[in-house]
């Protein structure tokens, strides 16, 4: 399993993708997205669920993570069950959410990758993409990464998708 | 579990999102486009992964079955993580498609829901949506049901997403 | 040129893609969802723009009519420059919203079409969707009829889009 | 009016929608993508319409041609209506493409931007955002500026587009 880490707009989901395309094999790719999209509509902007403020600050409530537990279970499955998994993940919660994800991980190979973007690049890329909350892209830059430990480190911030996604081929080999 | 089983357009979707506001608890809803989505690009079009014919007609490989063999059981292991799922699926396979989950789910509480829906009137939804192969609608609308046994069946032919996600909610208490 | 109007999830844009499946030459569709995803982000949920309340109900500011308003030259061109051009619009202004229209099209060979659909049905169909604010259905059901003059009109409630759009195509001729 | 012209993944729709965040006023984004979600589905894939080979080579057919010859027509209608419009287009036929909007745009004040973006990294892009056929952005990367003339160029290889769109916006002015 490849887990990326990073905040909103620090381009995860590209780097997946072109993760997708330089492995060897089939992998499959998840992200917290996924699941967001899995949950009912009751939950988006509740304070069980999940709530984006104004400001982009994002608010987790505890059905969010009961349903969010049963997810990591899952994926964990489908690696023991043989697929290869790559899940894009943005641990608010910095060392916490890794142990989350650790603890149903135990025994699986796994290369924790760290994403990061300086803020300011990461909010000029929130604009241009038009679909995410101004300000969720600063204010997950940094704390994101608090406490987490990674087999590598990729910055987007001068690299392409493209590159990040080899360095990170090259290590999980 | 709520496993909801049709053909293209026959209406699963929206009756899973209707499932998901009207059942009392929260749900986690999938489809096989979850799946198809979280696949590598190179598996679409291709004959190790789907392929979909200009008539419609679905090609499923042995990468494709490999890698939903493992989603299967990631599935199953949310369930069993405590989490209520509603799938929704299209068995291409009719029976031997209905096994392949029944293993996975073998122990869990299930509901199995065909979703009928004509012919005809699924393919005139096909044009209405813009978004499908044309043909699909037409050509599963019967085979995905060959063999399979239900605990409840509703039919869009004439019947509203909601009315008939009113009818599986009161078979699902 | 055909305009169809109509409350949200009446059908409109399921018609129009049929519309274009059954005429003999090429349309254009566009919608008023074309316009809102042309303005800036600003726009949307902001008082010079548009704002959906938490009801459902939709608010149109003074920015919004100015950019409305050369949107609507820019159909009438096209149409006067030879496209078939099909419009789906939602009159929340009835009559006024019409005659706004009617201006701008003057000259041209238009078919005026409603588009109606039970408010209860078109509120099922709008959980169904998942991607609307529970309540416009409900709340433009009627208000976008009032004191319209149509050339054909439909109804969804009971009919498929696809019936629908050959009904509105005979009429086209 | 603002016409940014290059190829594909090289970052026009990004520098559209921050221009719309920097720019003082209000302004619409239209791009060729508009045009063809609002062409029939029978166009997709016709050699009346537009075809996109395997190896990302594009084909307009005249079905094409004569419905974007409307098209043009009534974007132009919208800035004479008093719209600002930003336009992203693709000048397959290079000087030939750009003196259609010219022509078209005839006495109204425009600004003509190059959009470029060095063909590796377009190409690199191409895979992270995962929807494009692979090949169009190395192909069109540098065709498309072929005898156009601009009033300002952008480069996206190594420059985001937030500090294009600065660059865009000065000139505005």
């Amino acid at each position: 399993m490849i887990v990326l880490n990073g905040g909103s707009s620090s381009g995860k989901s590209g780097i997946a993708r072109c993760l997708q395309a330089v492995l060897p094999d089939r992998w499959l790719a998840f992200g917290v997205d996924t699941l967001i999209q899995a949950m009912p509509m009751s939950m988006h902007a509740s304070d069980e669920g999940i709530e984006i403020a104004a400001d982009g600050e994002v608010v987790i409530g505890p059905e969010f993570r009961a349903l969010e537990a049963a997810w990591i279970e899952g994926i964990a499955a489908m690696a023991r069950a043989g697929a290869r998994v790559i899940v894009d993940e943005v641990f608010l919660g910095g060392a916490a959410s890794q142990q989350r994800w650790q603890k149903a991980l135990d025994g699986l190979p796994v290369l924790w990758v760290g994403v990061r973007c300086e803020g300011a690049v990461a909010a000029a890329r929130e604009v241009a993409r038009g679909d995410r909350v101004t300000g969720m892209a600063q204010s997950q830059a940094a704390v994101v990464h608090q406490g987490v430990v990674y087999d590598v480190e990729v910055d987007t911030t001068h690299a392409e998708s493209l590159e990040c996604a080899r360095a990170i081929a090259a290590r999980a080999r």
